[in-house]
């Protein structure tokens, strides 16, 4: 890959660097508004995009309605619910997967609970590549639909969402497949620092002055962090946004770590909340989140299950977007960054609404397509039949 | 209305007429790939769009993988999933919207089952115009929700579905509120034709030669004929797709009419399909739609629920395309159209995928914002509370 110059460690990510410089995104570039825009900042050579749907180049809106509500006129929505699976996570299965059928390989896996594990099957489907998903036993059937429907393989792990993980990853060595889990693979955060470009791009080539996103994992905030520090590094932008990295009370390990201050076992139930998509106790990559919220001068903030509720209910009634609760983290955390002094009414601030749910009909379940497995022969095995 | 220059009465429908010639879709023109991309064929003056949520531009997928299932080396899918509420109503609501925007008309209402009530929810949300919604009182709760939880009214009909649309379009009238109700303004159809401009730009100015469409209450359908027929007489080409409509066996009033037998009762019954997007007994405008499939040379196919299962499940994982079943029915169609030699593996065919069902969050509902009503007295008063 000769754009990629070379790569650093720093707070358990693998952070890939380019030679930076400002036409690296031409202004008044021809070309489809899509995250394959950004070519020159991602890891791919040359040569057509083999990925036959395009991904990115979600709307930044306006939503006079709500900036009324808000008494912010410089409010904005980066919807990422216009993606294929209507999440933000169809950006780094895109790029993990154009690598992959660059390369050949014909198979994707990752561990996953949700939005991801969704992207990863229709994403598979559309590129024609097998897809190989590894979840916990109580995965929700709605979802094992979804992900079968697509004709993926979906292997039940009885020792929970870790043990799935492990299991993944090291189905991806051991049989050489792609490894689209969070944190593991440095292209997903290539991929999802596309919004940033966007967004400045959508301002007329201006980072907004906050940004505000959900924080499960990790690298969606990361790659914000990224994306923007590039555009620095380029010569585009003179300064970055501060980054505002919002959890559920329920479920809040980084606020606590950025707060410093011990998190109670109240604080750390991802079962207890509505936002299941950013529950997560032992986040993948908080080290590098918490970096990049201090480099910013942001901050993290929690929000009440009653608060995410209500900016699901704010969003779709004062801007017409559907998300889901963990979609709609951002609007929650809004309220109190304003609260809080953390953002200021005047200022111009991004909201990113990373998903939605998306429905199905359970009679196209494939249920052949799941097995209960513990070990990694086991997983040959059902593959082989 | 400048563009246009007259409107004629047939088959039920109002036909708004331009001054059709080829500047008015200009080669190479700049702009976003939106609706309003086509603003010279569209019943709007010029000034800036109002409405603040980019609507259309929907990908065209090459769908490799379904190509090879299928053996059509030239088939599309027009994903209509794309658009804010994941269907192709989003088009009609955004026209009827922006209209209200530009005469200061404060209230749109429509009557609907389902996803034109969802659209029309969310799109006067986030045009800030009140939604006044009329249902049957078996109006599925999680639809309810969604529509509540997007802010608008929703009043529930004891007497069904036709008498929801009596109601919304009387109350249009009296009150002077934007009338939304399908095939009662003609403005659905002009925003819906968008798609065939659309199509037609994906392929390289070229008009597939079989375009597949589910057909309710028959505007979809309609509009594609209008949009297609208009390019002709724009003199921007030659000859129109033969149209193809599809409808559920359970409920195929028009492929009946189409094949001059009766219907059965077993073919008229919408409770037992799981294409409800699409069971309409008596379709709004369906002399319309046998019009234009006629026009084209085309044809009128039913499909069982398990092809309408089955094509779910294959958009799923051949083309990584999330569809509900009555917006996976363009697939089914094929299948059949093919088998009777309605269209050729060889031919260049488009597929519209219209929709997908979006999942909520009950406890995002307002039931403050629903109410039983019998007369326009008891609307009137439910609105001044």
């Amino acid at each position: 890959m000769d754009r990629v110059t070379g790569s650093v460690g720093l707070a358990g990510c693998e952070w890939l660097q380019y030679d930076y410089n400002p036409t690296l995104i031409a202004q008044d570039r021809p070309g489809s508004f899509t995250m394959w825009r950004y070519r020159e900042l991602l890891p791919v050579d040359d040569g057509p995009v083999r990925y036959p749907v395009p991904i990115g180049g979600t709307p930044l809106l306006p939503a006079p309605a709500l900036r009324q509500t808000m008494g912010m006129p410089h409010l904005w929505i980066k919807d990422e619910t216009r993606n294929p699976t209507a999440s933000n996570k169809d950006r780094a299965t895109a790029l993990v997967l154009e690598d992959g059928l660059r390369r050949r390989v014909d198979t994707i896996t990752t561990a996953s609970t949700g939005n991801a594990a969704v992207a990863t099957a229709f994403g598979a489907a559309a590129a024609g590549i097998r897809a190989v998903i590894f979840v916990s036993t109580d995965c929700q059937p709605d979802k094992l639909t979804l992900m079968t429907q697509a004709g993926a393989w979906v292997f039940l792990v009885r020792a929970g969402y870790a043990a799935a993980v492990d299991l993944s990853r090291a189905a991806a060595r051991t049989f050489g497949w792609l490894d689209r889990n969070t944190g593991a693979n440095p292209f997903t955060i290539e991929a999802k620092k596309t919004v940033a470009f966007e967004i400045w791009e959508q301002l007329e080539r201006r980072p907004p002055d906050v940004m505000i996103a959900p924080v499960g994992d990790g690298p969606t905030l990361v790659a914000l962090d990224k994306g923007f520090a590039e555009l620095v590094s380029c010569g585009l932008a003179t300064r970055r946004p501060r980054l505002i990295g919002v959890q559920a009370e329920h479920c809040q390990p980084l606020v606590r770590a950025w707060l410093g201050t011990p998190a109670g076992p109240a604080e750390l139930d991802p079962a207890a909340t509505v936002a299941d998509g950013i529950a997560v106790v032992r986040p993948a990559i908080g080290n590098a989140v918490l970096d990049a919220v201090r480099r910013g001068g942001g901050a993290m903030v929690a929000v009440s299950d009653n608060a995410l509720l209500g900016a699901v209910a704010t969003l779709a009634g004062r801007a017409g977007v559907g998300a889901e609760p963990a979609g709609a983290a951002a609007l929650a955390g809004l309220e109190v960054a304003v609260e809080h002094g953390l953002a200021d009414r005047a200022e111009t601030v991004a909201l990113l609404v990373t998903g939605r749910e998306v429905k199905t009909n359970r009679a196209t379940s494939r249920p052949d397509r799941t097995a209960i497995v513990e070990t990694l022969d086991q997983v040959e095995r059902a593959l082989e039949q």
